[in-house]
């Protein structure tokens, strides 16, 4: 167990579709100290050339729906286009990244998720021991960065669509047993806020116990759950702190803590 | 210097456009003893997505004009769709494939073409010197095995198209500063024939001088003068041996032999 600690940073469309906040992005991230894995979603990418492709993204609880042609979509939009586009962008910067889907260097495995009571086509789930903590470990102390997109594979030969949010928590979690992991999500806000409108109100702190709380409140609710659920299982997998914040200035410490309490 | 040879193998549209092909060959690849690295192109596949998605492939000189729109195409096709393909069947097959364009792990920069009297787009060529042969070996020395794409980066965060051949090439010279190299491109004939038309005609080796014979005899002729000039340049800059090649059966020694005589 190596005592410096490991950040899994996730990002996703607000600054994977906005060009100049994702150099400021690339460019804070790069000058981060210590060992850091990148994770990356893009999914109004793939929406969009579905689209110029006559494949229409369908949606169900928020999941997409995969079937091989829009398998063939999200690979050549995650694994291609956007994850070429980030470590292009961070090697220009001079962080020296590696971009990787769970097939490559067998980083990650997925299950193809069951189609009952709803098939998702190829659509993966994550698994705790799914992830080759030791090999993405030895990327980083060969010193390279790891950009992940959310393309994993079963290791049989098949590639599976799996969400950023689920695949940067399990990243997180399973490499918590081999380094001291922190996670943080990145996203459009500053933080999980008591008020919707009002960005001032960031709830610093959630524990597995105020989350119950704040549920039951409905101060967390609707697309919030599952975010905050990710992070709470990740806490209590071991991860030690996970943290919901703004892409924006990532040096400085912002937003909404997650501890195990 | 280390002593065990370290093979690099292009395959191309021959068998990335024949599954049955494509899965024989990476079984035989994965296989086969020692360091390895594989370079794959792909050019029906991303000149039928831009047709899908409307944007015709301009070829000059068997060069595709890359622009921005083409760029993105080549992209996704190369470095998503069909390198995760290849590095998602290997791992199948119990080799530790690790997929990469230029840009992952700062491997391969090349430099944009100069727009006179071709404007190519973003199309580059790689320079002996471009090849991060210590961190390819890095990789390889911690289990890995390198599956390239042919799409590079200029280290200022733009990426650029290549060709295949040339990348093979390029990988396969600059790797021979430090371990002694073979490269082997696989194609559909069994090797450069005398006679097109029949695939018993193999030439079963060519010099640097012999070539010149050749070319001048208009034995090699067309298509296959830059194949075996880009094998002659490889040998002069240090390439143990180049071997022209059926992709079919790769255990066993076959087609034409590229020595610097």
């Amino acid at each position: 167990m190596s005592d410096e600690c490991v950040r899994v940073y996730k990002i996703g469309g607000n600054v994977i579709d906005d060009p100049p906040a994702l150099t400021c992005f690339l460019q804070e991230f790069a000058a981060l100290p210590g060992r850091k894995i990148l994770v990356h979603g893009g999914g109004k990418e793939a929406t969009r050339l579905g689209r110029r492709l006559g494949i229409e993204a369908t949606m169900i609880d928020g999941r997409r729906v995969t079937d091989a042609a829009m398998l063939d979509v999200v690979m050549m939009t995650y694994a291609g286009l956007i994850n070429k586009r980030i470590v292009a962008g961070l090697q220009a910067v001079g962080c020296n990244a590696i971009g990787l889907s769970g097939a490559d260097g067998g980083s990650i495995k997925a299950t193809r998720r069951s189609p009952k009571p709803v098939d998702f086509g190829y659509v993966g789930d994550i698994a705790a021991g799914d992830v080759n903590s030791r090999g993405i470990m030895s990327l980083i102390n060969a010193g390279f960065v790891p950009v992940f997109c959310a393309i994993m594979h079963d290791g049989v030969g098949t590639l599976l669509n799996c969400n950023a949010d689920s695949v940067a928590a399990a990243i997180a979690t399973g490499m918590s047993g081999i380094a001291p992991v922190e996670l943080i999500y990145c996203f459009e806000k500053e933080g999980v806020l008591r008020n919707p409108d009002d960005e001032t109100s960031v709830i610093k702190e959630i524990t597995p116990d105020t989350f119950d709380t704040l549920k039951a409140e409905g101060v967390i609710h609707s697309g919030m759950i599952p975010k905050v659920q990710n992070a709470i299982n990740a806490v209590r997998a071991g991860v030690r702190s996970v943290v919901i914040r703004t892409s924006r200035d990532i040096p400085t410490p912002h937003g909404t803590v997650i501890r195990q309490g």
